[in-house]
Order: C-alpha cells, then sequence, then structure tokens
C-alpha cells in the first residue's frame, strides 16, 4: 500500500517524519511505500541520512506550505493550496494514496479530512479517540474533541466504530465499553448519557456500564464513550497532570539532601513511568468515520511516533475497518437512524 | 455562634468528628459552641478524651440513625427522621443552629440542604465546588457535581457565587474567573459555553476568558466554571490520578535494586507531595447557592479536616457570604433572569 506522510506536519520537522517513514519501511511489508509530502529541498536533505536501499520505496510530491497552529481550519485548508496537508489529503482522496498521517495542524485535518473524504456511508459524525494508559492496559477514550453537543446516537455510533477500530488493529476480543458518566447507576448522569444509556443496552452485547471520572485511569473497560467537550477536557487535564507532579516532586526534593541523593537514584524508575504516560509511543490515532484513512498524530510526535502511526494506517486498511463500520452500522439499521 | 456538626458521618465516625470539633474550638473564638448531632452514647464516650475544660462549649443531641452511601439521596433524607444528618440541617433551618456540617452522604446532604434551607433568593440552582492544588496555589473549580445540563445563566451565577465565597472566605483579592472550554479563543466551546463566554465577558470585570483541560492545575486563573458533569468527571479523574501514579512508581522502583534505596530517600518528600494533592486539607465547601451554611466534606475526613471545615463555616457566616451573594445577583439584575 502507498501512505502519504505530511513532512511538513510536527513540531520536529523532516527529521522525526522521514526518519520515522524509514524506521517503518524497516520493518513493513515490502510492497509498502511512502509518498513523502512537503518541501521537497527539504526532504531530498533529510534523505541523505537514510540508507540507499530504502530510497526507491519512497515518492516525494513537493508541497512547501504549511498550516500554522495560529490559522483557522476551515480557511487555511480551503486557501493554502501547496500545504502538505491539503495535498496530501488530496493524493489520499483521490486514490494516488491509500492513506494519509499527518501530525500537523490537528484542527486543519479533522476540518480537511472530512471535506476531501467524506463520511462512510450512514456515520453522522466522525469521532476521534485517545489512547491512556490505565492499571490494567491501555483504554481508549472517544470523543475527545472532534464534536461538542453530541446526541446519543452520536455516541452509539463513537461506540461502534472505537470497538471496531481497537478490536481490529490491535486485535483485542472481547472487547468492554463503557460510558462516562457521574455513577455508576444507569439513573445517574446528563440528558445526553441517560439516553445514551438505553441506547447502549440496546445494541452492545458487550456495554459494561457507566463509568466515572475515577475508573478511567482503572481499566475497568477498553473504551470509555463520552462526549466530546468533556473528553477534550480530561484528555488535556490527565496530559498535563504528569508535568505538574514532577515539578511538584522536584520542588519538594529540593527541600532536603537526603531526598536529593533519592531524587538521582529514583530517577530512572520516574523516566520508565513518565514514558508509559506518553500517550504518543502508540503512534497515531484515525479520525474515525470518514471514507479514508487520516491518522492524527501529536504535534511533537518523534520518529518512533511516526513509526507506529503509519503501522496504525497500514493495519486500518488491511483490516477493512472502514468496510467493517459501515457494514456494523447497517446491521444495526443505524446508517439512516 | 452555634455549628451544628454531624458526628455520625464520615468514615473515620465520632473518632474524626469530636475531635475535629475539639481541634476547632481550642483555636476558635471563644463564643463559638459545637452542637454534636448523633448518637448520644458514641458521642459521651468520645467526649471522654477531650479535655473537661471544652465540654461546656458542646452539647448534644441525639440522633442515632445514619443514611447509607447506597441510599437514595431525597427518600432516604424524608424517611430517616431520625438520622444524624436529617436532625442536623433541621437544626439550622429552624435557627437552633447558624451552620450544618458533615462528611455524611454528600448526595443526601445536597438535597437535604435544598430542602430545608431552600435557595437564596435569586439563586436558580446551588453549586458545590472543589479545591484542586495547582502549580500557582488553589485553584476552586465549580460546579463538580450539583448540577448537569446547566444553563449560561446558571454557570454565571456559579462563577459569582464561588468569588464571593473564596474572596471573603480565603480573604483573596482580584480573583481571576476561567470559563473551561476546548479552547481559548471566544469562537470555540459548545452551545453552552459559547453562550455563557459572552454573559460573562458583559458580568464579571475579572473574567479571564477560556482555560482548557490543561490549564486546570497550571494556575492560570483562581477559579475555573463548569458544568457540573464536566466538572465531576475532572474532579474525580484528577483525584485517581495521584493513587495511578503512585503505584505505577511502585511498580517500576520494584524492578531495580538502586531505585529501591532511592525510593526510601525520596519517600518523605513524596509524601508531602500527596498531602499537597490531598483537597481534604482545605476542610469542606459549602454547597453554595442555599439559604445557609451546610459544609460538605469527604467522606474519609480526618479530624483536621473536620476542624477546617468548622473554620469554613465560621468564616461564611462571620463575613456574611450569603448576604452578599443575594445583594451581588440583585445588583446585576439577575436574581430575575
Amino acid at each position: 500500500m502507498r501512505i502519504a506522510l505530511d513532512v511538513m506536519g510536527g513540531d520536529l520537522g523532516p527529521r522525526a517524519t522521514v526518519d520515522g517513514a524509514y524506521l517503518y519501511l524497516k520493518e513493513a511489508p515490502k510492497d509498502d511505500h511512502i509518498v513523502l509530502v512537503g518541501d521537497q529541498d527539504l526532504i531530498k536533505e533529510r534523505l541523505k541520512h537514510i540508507p540507499e536501499k530504502y530510497h526507491k520505496r519512497f515518492s516525494i510530491v513537493h508541497a512547501p506550505d504549511n498550516i500554522g497552529m495560529n490559522e483557522s481550519p476551515t480557511e487555511a485548508f480551503k486557501k493554502k493550496t501547496n500545504a502538505s496537508m491539503v495535498v496530501g489529503l488530496k493524493l489520499h482522496a483521490s486514490g494516488q494514496a491509500d492513506a494519509f498521517v499527518s501530525a500537523g495542524h490537528t484542527g486543519a485535518q479533522m476540518a480537511g479530512s472530512l471535506l476531501t473524504l467524506k463520511r462512510i456511508p450512514g456515520v453522522k459524525r466522525p469521532a476521534i479517540g485517545s489512547f491512556l494508559p490505565s492499571e490494567k492496559g491501555m483504554v481508549f477514550l472517544i470523543d475527545v474533541g472532534a464534536n461538542v453537543d453530541s446526541k446519543p446516537i452520536h455516541l452509539l455510533q463513537f461506540a461502534l466504530m472505537a470497538s471496531i477500530f481497537v478490536g481490529e488493529v490491535f486485535q483485542q476480543k472481547d472487547l468492554k465499553i463503557g460510558l462516562l458518566s457521574i455513577g455508576e447507576e444507569e439513573k445517574k448522569g446528563n440528558a445526553l448519557t441517560l439516553a445514551a444509556h438505553q441506547l447502549f443496552k440496546e445494541n452492545l452485547p458487550n456495554f459494561y456500564g457507566n463509568v466515572e471520572g475515577r475508573d478511567i485511569l482503572k481499566g475497568k473497560t477498553d473504551i470509555i464513550v463520552c462526549d466530546g467537550f468533556v473528553g477534550n477536557a480530561l484528555l488535556k487535564m490527565a496530559e498535563s497532570v504528569m508535568g505538574v507532579i514532577v515539578k511538584a516532586i522536584k520542588r519538594n526534593i529540593g527541600a532536603n539532601l537526603f531526598t536529593n541523593l533519592g531524587a538521582l537514584l529514583v530517577k530512572p524508575a520516574f523516566s520508565e513511568l513518565k514514558r508509559s504516560y506518553d500517550y504518543q509511543e502508540y503512534g497515531g490515532v484515525p479520525l474515525l468515520g470518514v471514507d479514508g484513512i487520516s491518522i492524527i498524530c501529536h504535534g511533537n510526535s518523534t520518529a518512533r511516533a511516526i513509526k507506529n502511526a503509519l503501522r496504525v494506517a497500514h493495519e486500518m486498511s488491511s483490516h477493512q475497518v472502514n468496510k467493517r463500520i459501515a457494514e456494523k452500522l447497517r446491521e444495526k439499521e443505524l446508517n439512516n437512524a
């Protein structure tokens, strides 16, 4: 398969993206090919660091512009026709690439993906999830910000799309699905979750029930569904917690000579912990529900994260995740609900 | 003033509540008096541990029942007329006590406070906040679960009540108020926050603007306002994060002898950190908006937390927080909005 990679997106630029593509190709099936989309001079420069024998598995599409973090997503997407994200998504939409991966402007990628790829038949709203580390492995929280003011039917579709994606791409069986609410009892919640709870009960054999905020990191379920406003606030707070705690520990540790020594000794364990809380190790996540494969990576993705994101794109394609989503919605008769 | 204290509520029982009352009286103005509401035998037993000269500053009201954590709040409140929470709140409502403090069933206390004390004129919905430790001191997040499906006017009232409470009780000036949303720009948010943003701009001179999930613990503002569904999920997740991290560190540390030694040395710093993340050190928080003083404490409150909660009750009264709330709503003409 051919995967278009936005070389310009992300804080680390070609060093992360081109190198990530190389790391991916070293392990990928022989017929996988990466289309590097971005400034051709920068790309060629960076390719010099990649072993010659891999060069035939790359092609370059010149697209020197980049969408800045402060630009309006939809406007930028329409105006900046030479931006790597625009060109890359169009390559995918026109069939010249089978998937698209970017660590660029997330809002622009979501808006652009929807514009160019359209929705899978039956899907009302695309959604984006995020992996969080839990006490029992990873948990997939969806939606973390593609939508606000969701309706119950949207949450049900998020649940179905997420279980197909996580089940197929990460080969997990019997996934338990939780609905985020403010109490475990089915009568606890707001208007949205009370109605969604009933829909989930009727349509999801693997519905666990409501889960509370305190359960998210406990791994009671594999997937947790919520409105994108709530998921976005939760995700961003979770991401910041580790930083706050590290700072607090440093502050505390400074106060005491003995603990200063201790800090030195405990440091390796701490780095390991920090890594395990670094969600980008999972690579990227697809914008679920668009009729194509658009993998969204964190802005500060490393080469390793890009490699993993390319792998997610590959698995999305080889397991026909989108086809299965369309089938499931038809089967549940949710495609016209 | 006379403060009614629910002796039976909370996981630690009279040992925390009676002892907490004693700790409070040691520091409180001489005319403060605590009405101990609960099983009189248990109370008398525990009072034996309190120095004789303080006994005249306690009185006992026998109320042997307790509302269990699994009981329906409103029903339990109506049926269990001998429950310490019911008796205590009625003492306050009838004027025999000037405030009520409990570490019992939070839901029952919220429902019961509203039933017995009613609302401050003009307040549409009472709300409850919680102090979270931030990089720059404490931040007050409101609402954390008294309401779901809030309207913009509710959020504005939460903001006003919170700034009067925090400003008066903790003597803080120039409090900055943030509105939780999914982006800093005023056009980012859901239907609720987009409308609330405009209301805040018009009515709150100290409105900072939108804050994101990642900013909550950074202390960009002193108060953060959100709907109770969102606040509840965020608060419960924040509470669980520390536990998850401690477990992860223990797991990691076990893997290495050197870090094991380090753990021993770093332990004091870590306990201190854990304490600073233990919100119950702030005592309790009032259910803001009811026409009385009902201080809600965490179920596992220690004697020290109870002491602090009693102090909050005292300050609420001496600074006339409720009167100021009513005045502010009249001034802003929000009392009939």
